[in-house]
């Protein structure tokens, strides 16, 4: 089931999406949503980024075709014994359809990172692996923008991958997807530029969250990221990215300088 | 005019201190916060960390003093050209007389870290320093809990510096502060381990938030630590640790082993 975050009628809503129309719910999203009578056309409502995490977990390097990038940026290259997470700042949150704004000081412009990105639906504290994957409320689509001169020169990652707008999610959750052997593909101005299986993570979801939770509690509606792969390239203004991952949809957010 | 977050009666509440009272407000602390006719002895109450920001900000290394600690933990010595900050994980908030709680993985215990916090009063994007210093709502005591083996292996201060009630912050919000020439005292089991002057700070809290408001957008209830000075030493189960600063009070927290 695809559950979406709305603007409609000068409310936010809950919906459930179906074909072109999504259906509002009532109800907390993660115990009892409940649908309604309403219905709209999903072209009709502004889509929101669908979760508003308190907290946002990347885990580090987790995929081995990244390591080469990994290394021209953070200067050393081998694959972690165990998750390596970081936290995303909630303020770089933005939903479809927004705008990814590259501020003034980008000499080169920011880089894309299309991820799958888990949405936790329960509190989560010294959990194993296995409790891990049941506490997965659903996936959404993830870009998890990325300014590799801030990243080297930076001694966190807080403006390199935290920057307002640096963290488009949707367009939509989907609670139905097994998480393992999905296809995540990036196009920057339609043409394919990022291909990569969630089989191919080194931690899986299920590893990442129980790890994060020996030390950190989660909690329902924060979201993790699955890493990202291969080479990437930067974005300029005027480029419109998508992130499209297999059962989900697709996130297409286009790119502007800064006001 | 000190601000608290308490529980009584089984409800949250903001409220003025004044000596051993607490007079409950209503409205928004940051916008119309109003006296209602509501006492208690703060003795009755339940202190609570003195607010839940969306995000918790570190300055990265602010004090010359700390340079010793800090290159034997980060394997470097340079005093920082700008500020270089990082997210403290929210989760690990905690206030006045909760339990910092030690997890089994923990060999050698964390280690104190006594600071001036800076609670923002209004949303800061792209202001500077002068209009950063005109943000803040007012300062409560923090305590920087750090892992120095963490912080040593893992690629980010995750874990190190946010496990699960690392963060303690209070007892309450004095808006009255000027935060420049303000003595910062740690005491662990009644003996002084730390002194230090915010006069000290390389860069300022509004130099700070300026810096971060370039990038980041900052909330009213985020929060700002100033950094810590000289070396520290690590907290064992009975342990108790009081933070102190002038203007302010005491921010005290028993140690104990997690459970």
């Amino acid at each position: 089931m695809k559950f979406a975050r709305f603007r409609a009628e000068g409310a936010t809503s809950y919906g459930i999406v179906e074909g072109d129309r999504i259906t509002k719910v009532t109800g907390s999203l993660f115990r009892n949503p409940t649908r309604t009578s309403k219905r709209y056309k999903i072209s009709e409502v502004k889509l929101l980024p669908p979760v508003m995490p308190r907290q946002a977990w990347c885990p580090g390097l987790n995929f081995a075709s990244h390591l080469h990038m990994s290394s021209t940026v953070a200067g050393h290259a081998a694959l972690p014994k165990y998750p390596q997470p970081w936290h995303k700042g909630v303020n770089s949150l933005i939903g479809p359809g927004d705008f990814i704004s590259i501020p003034a000081e980008s000499k080169s412009g920011p880089h894309y990172e299309g991820e799958l990105v888990a949405v936790i639906g329960k509190t989560c504290k010294r959990v194993s692996p296995e409790e891990a994957r049941g506490s997965i409320f659903g996936y959404t689509c993830g870009n998890d923008v990325s300014e590799r001169e801030w990243q080297k020169g930076d001694s966190s990652l807080w403006r390199a991958k935290g920057a307002d707008t640096f963290c488009p999610i949707g367009p939509w959750i989907e609670t139905k997807l097994a998480s393992s052997g999905v296809d995540m593909v990036v196009r920057l101005n339609n043409r394919e530029v990022q291909r990569a299986n969630t089989r191919e993570m080194i931690f899986d979801f299920g590893t990442i969250i129980s790890y994060i939770s020996q030390f950190a509690t989660l909690r329902p509606g924060d979201i993790v990221f699955s890493g990202t792969t291969g080479d990437t390239s930067s974005m300029k203004p005027g480029d419109v990215v998508e992130v499209e991952i297999e059962g989900i949809g697709v996130l297409r957010n286009p790119v502007k300088a800064e006001a």
